[in-house]
């Protein structure tokens, strides 16, 4: 029973996620489907493309991704599926799947900036263009429903890759934000994302951490240790842990550091070995 | 493995949605259960019948649509089964499924206003009487949970139609909002609905639109042409298209045209021939 | 085919809902994965203990709910599977489950305050120590994904309670809220959830109303009688009624009597015989 999972900047106030739905169900009736998330703010391309970099790992392998934020819907940008070894992506070529392109064969983290991307080996990627596999007709504003859809329908029912489209060696990819070094020899990181309980998610990794003591400074604000847990703080105390998803996380113990700090996507945070 | 697919205003925040699916399950286990919407303004039946009319046909056939807007749960008004050649629908009696009513049997989009409609040929409507498939005890307060989810989950079992009730053979629709000509010759249409990236959707259709080239005037704001999509427009630039219902829409490329052009459902909108 | 239900504060803005379903579905690929509600306000216990309370009694016996509001994740609480006659809970031992805990196994609903509680009868908990079912590595942050999911989903699959970790005899459970008798005779309740349409929900019971006829008093407004439909009061009236969860309710036709009120939870209510 093939997973399908969808990511989109649809929102819950329209029918629009349901319709996608309705068209897999129709193609694959034993299609198993999992919202991902469909509160991306709409075209924010980056935040879709870090939430799917938080969860996608955790699917069972060759579960099917559709990711649908797609701001040039109707345009020449190219649908696409991409093929990991661990997962499909079927989605718009508009750099919504760079943490999977970045990360996805490589165990390196640091890339440099760029657009147009070589895949890395073990990465295949098809540009969608046979409309065999499309709902008819083709809305030019809805493609989720009408290509993303049908196409990860099809997909999951043992379509061979190459019957979507010609194989394609390079494929759109955002530079993927990561932290420098700065003058002084901090490290300097900046903020990912917000979550509901407004954690203020940084891009630096566990991994990017000096060893021994270290100062966080944000907002003004500074941490003096890493904490183990949210609850290892004092009420309304501010704290640092490494996050589920393996990054550098800025909390408020029962409340929202985001909003304590007043800090927002892109913002600065600094760390200094003691 | 039938469908069984909601639209409510529930919403997301209560237990509700969860208790009319826990019913469906312990009716029928095999069940497909998918989420059409649940953010229906409260009490809002327009709203919720235009959502529908908007995903309905998508659904793989004999699909159970369930659609409870209800805000006279309890009184009089008669909980329905209506049958069409390709979905079921389970509701309340209120002109929820107004567009299914009106558009099911027939070509034809134009309609008198009217209460009280005789079904097309082709519908089959019964009024759900037969308390032998309801979920005891029945609260005064929520029949989706207690009538709609479990009539909806036996008829997915197969029960037959007329063992839910007795067959009627005119039910309760809204009037379709629809263009009118103008005194000046132009086509005077309305907002129908504002979705999630702030694209206004009109209740002009794509075949009523005049042959040739026209100006769309909207909110004191002028277009002059069709896009073919929304990235055919520059940035921050209005303009109109045909959306993926196949209603005349009009839209901020990047943005939110509902906000910049401060419109409301209801609102008017002008077509004159150039 | 057996069902796993979520209640979380999770949100619908991130991807930690999706991030269990992952993890569920990779242990037990037929899991039935239902969601309860995942908008529980952060960290708030109380309130997902109540909004559970009024939907796992029509869930399928032997449903797996996983509730996790968690504010203590990665401290000393300790995580729990509860097992009543009718249904699993994999939880923190942190109050979430009060209502399951003191209604479960009694008919009684009034129970003195407690932190510490000894099950009833019929109730079985073990304390989840077994890492074999959990999801390497265990986040600090996240148990949601690394040790409710799979237990959960191991549990699903018929894995024997005993397995998890070693039996218990008490958890800790909240006071429940319920009504006291005043000083004038009257029984003084409280707003315990108002829900999306508005409706202000008391912890007064059906069964606690005093027989024959009462006044209701709420933010200085009264109602003289009890209805039976939200439709039976007319347009912009304050009615009082069951609900669907059997508590004593004032609503607003067509409105919003929490807005109209201006009541939050823990306000008081009032009842006098007439």
């Amino acid at each position: 029973m093939p997973i399908i999972a969808l990511t989109t900047d649809f929102g819950l106030q329209d029918a629009y996620v349901a319709a996608m739905k309705a068209v897999i169900l129709g193609v694959n009736p034993n299609a198993t489907i999992v919202d991902v998330c469909h509160s991306i703010e709409p075209q924010n391309i980056a935040q879709a493309a870090f939430l799917l970099s938080t969860v996608y790992a955790y699917f069972p392998k060759d579960t099917i991704h559709v990711v649908v934020v797609d701001p040039e819907v109707g345009s020449q940008r190219r649908p696409i599926i991409l093929k990991t070894p661990e997962a499909y992506f079927v989605a718009p070529d508009n750099g919504v799947l760079s943490y999977v392109i970045r990360h996805g064969a490589s165990p390196e983290r640091k890339y440099p900036e760029a657009e147009l991307t070589t895949l890395p080996p073990g990465l295949v990627a098809v540009e969608i263009t046979n409309p065999k596999f499309w709902h008819q007709p083709v809305s030019a504003t809805f493609h989720g429903r009408d290509i993303f859809a049908p196409v990860a329908a099809h997909l999951s029912l043992g379509v061979p890759l190459q019957e979507f489209g010609q194989v394609i060696t390079s494929v759109n990819a955002l530079p993927i934000p990561q932290p420098q070094l700065g003058k002084g020899g901090q490290l300097v990181g900046h903020v990912l994302h917000i979550d509901r309980f407004g954690n203020v998610v940084t891009d630096i990794h566990e991994e990017d951490l000096p060893p021994g003591r270290f100062h966080l400074q944000m907002a003004g604000r500074r941490i003096d240790s890493l904490s183990s847990s949210y609850a290892s703080a004092e009420a309304d105390q501010l704290l640092a842990l490494i996050g589920s998803s393996g990054h550098l996380e800025v909390a408020l113990r029962n409340g929202s550091a985001a909003a304590l700090l007043g800090v927002k996507i892109g913002d600065e945070v600094s760390i200094r070995k003691r």
